[in-house]
């Protein structure tokens, strides 16, 4: 029998964090789950991380992933924005870790390249990919599509991921 | 009686997170603690992040202070730098805010400037003001001397930003 595993893919932000399950069983894609959490502008940058920290940790509970997947964040030249991203980023790479769930990091190239087949494809292109390869998907909002496009990266490239760790211990 | 107050100051990065213990009474300054909290440069970073998570939160039970105060992160121009910062700084207002404890964030100048009475005061000035003002403190990393100076710091502007809170709700 083909094992099944369930995957959690993040797309992280401080005012949107997109989330998205599906389960891969051999090349067989399933939808699950999407969504986005977020955090209140109103409040300080701690308590907005805790916000973060607390809906994540929902999520995990809530759908109970067997692997972690989250998308490299995108650095610009606008230093503070690139300071607020990576405090958010921490949250998605945190919170599967407290809960022994392994991480993996995909450029959003990577994830473009894996979903629509080109590294600069457009937003556009990655949701209708996004819509075809789990056609039961049911994303409101950009971030969650973009979340399951992170989780499909990583049914892709688990297998080679694995090996080469494997082959990093030998 | 004067209210005694006891300071969690915390210097953030990836590798070095420097924390700092003091208690204020009135005036009066105490040196309580210091030290350095690390994560493994080889895991990854993921797994760094709950390194830090978990030796944070080690600190916040082992010495239970009342207020939390974390320096603003220095952004420079290399952005995979600023984001590696914010990705572990975001761990230093994570924790306390899981306890419960307000976090309260300064510049690095705003520091310098309470603690030497310059905002652009070199390390060694810094640390020579933190060793006269805190004469039984026993730093032995400028890390663990820089999350002193931000607890000092936070000891003489506290009752300034709560009476600047106080005026925002009425």
């Amino acid at each position: 029998m083909t094992e099944r595993v369930r995957i959690l893919g993040l797309d992280p932000g401080l005012r949107n964090t997109g989330w998205g399950i599906i389960t891969v069983e051999g090349t067989k894609l399933s939808y699950v789950a999407c969504g986005v959490v977020t955090s209140d502008g109103d409040l300080d940058l701690a308590l907005r991380l805790k916000q973060l920290h607390d809906r994540i940790t929902e999520v995990i509970r809530a759908w109970a992933p067997d692997e972690v997947a989250v998308e490299e964040t995108f650095v610009n030249k606008d230093a503070q924005a690139t300071l607020k991203l990576g405090q958010a980023r921490a949250m998605s790479l945190l919170v599967p870790a407290l809960h022994g769930l392994s991480v993996a990091e995909y450029g959003a190239n990577q994830v473009k390249k894996t979903v629509v087949g080109v590294g600069h494809a457009e937003k556009d292109q990655v949701q209708a990919m996004v819509k075809i390869l789990l056609p039961k998907a049911d994303f409101k909002k950009a971030d969650a599509a973009d979340a399951l496009a992170i989780a499909i990266a990583h049914a892709h490239h688990r297998k080679a991921r694995a090996l080469a760790a494997s082959l990093k211990v030998l």
